[in-house]
């Protein structure tokens, strides 16, 4: 654990859905303790996930009496609720969620299982079919964005939340899984905003 | 609209993630109006929910004042923040979001996706490969409930949550995608727990 703050994080340096938790805390100034986990060989998950998240994933947290927490999102949720990254307006609220969910159901299913099936897997022809499929849905997931973000800051609130956490982390590495971010001006603007809030870290920080 | 309310759901009776809206508003005695839309033939998605919900899908709230929110889950901490379903610990709240983001990951699109093309697609035959590797999916996420909800009454901190009514929403209509839950007596005592909670209605009400 580490010793000031006693959280402890199951992480990956290559996955966005750990990144989002990493940038968070250092924007915070919340310490972690990272303990590192592959995201290729995943065999001993069980032996060490089991127990404190019912899908084996990382990112886990673990709080100093033991207690842990699972899902990117809501341990982005744990950390940030009360700080300047969440809203306190009931509706700007729920609007963070409703793009924190969909990340979890269309943007990171399609961008992130792609760049993985791409740039890590080391298995890349094999999973060509999935690789085109999952490739089309995730400019699907750009589209949505693109159209929301034309004339606005950032997604919610027009200030930076967990939201723009959550979307940024594999947006901005996409071009690993060979997206063409080119033809999305709102979207790449959005990045660099993103990318110059105070206490940005970058992924292989 | 709802004269008394404002609240207008576009809406498919079929969608679990739907029931989860129509579930909560009638235990929190919030009248929405209905506005139904096919989860099969979904051409109109774009002219109907354009500019309300990035990922057209239902369900999709529209307040009284215009403003649109989309995403189940998040929908249900608009309308469920504040009240009996949602705990005010912190610990506890992101617990909630946890299993959300795990129904929105991990079940949904396994045991949902199942359901779907088994009972409501009209070309089951045609997806029999993706039947077969979804269902498998979708046990991995009834082994984790089934872990979890032994010895536990619900989900999250001993009581009836917003976490509790996103996952019931498709565990319960699990056989309709041909699930067997008799190996899940734990699963299957607490989907009798929450449909014994004051005001519960069914999917079909």
């Amino acid at each position: 654990m580490c010793e000031s703050c006693g959280v402890l994080l199951y992480n990956s340096a290559v996955s966005g859905n750990c990144y989002k938790v990493r940038l968070l805390a250092a924007q915070l100034d919340v310490p972690l303790e990272l303990h590192e986990l592959s995201v290729v060989d995943r065999s001993d998950r069980a032996e060490v996930l089991g127990g404190l998240n019912p899908a084996l994933r990382v990112p886990t947290l673990v709080l100093d009496d033991g207690r842990p927490l699972a899902e990117s999102n809501a341990i982005l949720w744990y950390l940030g609720d009360g700080t300047r990254f969440v809203p306190e307006d009931r509706y700007e609220r729920a609007q963070v969620l409703q793009w924190q969910f969909f990340e979890q159901y269309v943007h990171e299913p399609s961008i992130a299982v792609v760049r993985f099936l791409v740039a890590y897997s080391g298995e890349a022809e094999k999973h060509a079919q999935r690789i085109a499929e999952r490739t089309a849905h995730g400019y699907v997931a750009l589209d949505a964005m693109e159209a929301h973000l034309t004339g606005r800051s950032f997604l919610v609130a027009e200030r930076y939340t967990l939201a723009d956490i959550s979307l940024y982390a594999y947006t901005h590495v996409a071009h690993e899984g060979r997206f063409d971010l080119a033809p999305y001006p709102a979207v790449r603007a959005w990045l660099d905003r993103v990318a110059s809030q105070p206490g940005h870290i970058p992924i292989d920080a």
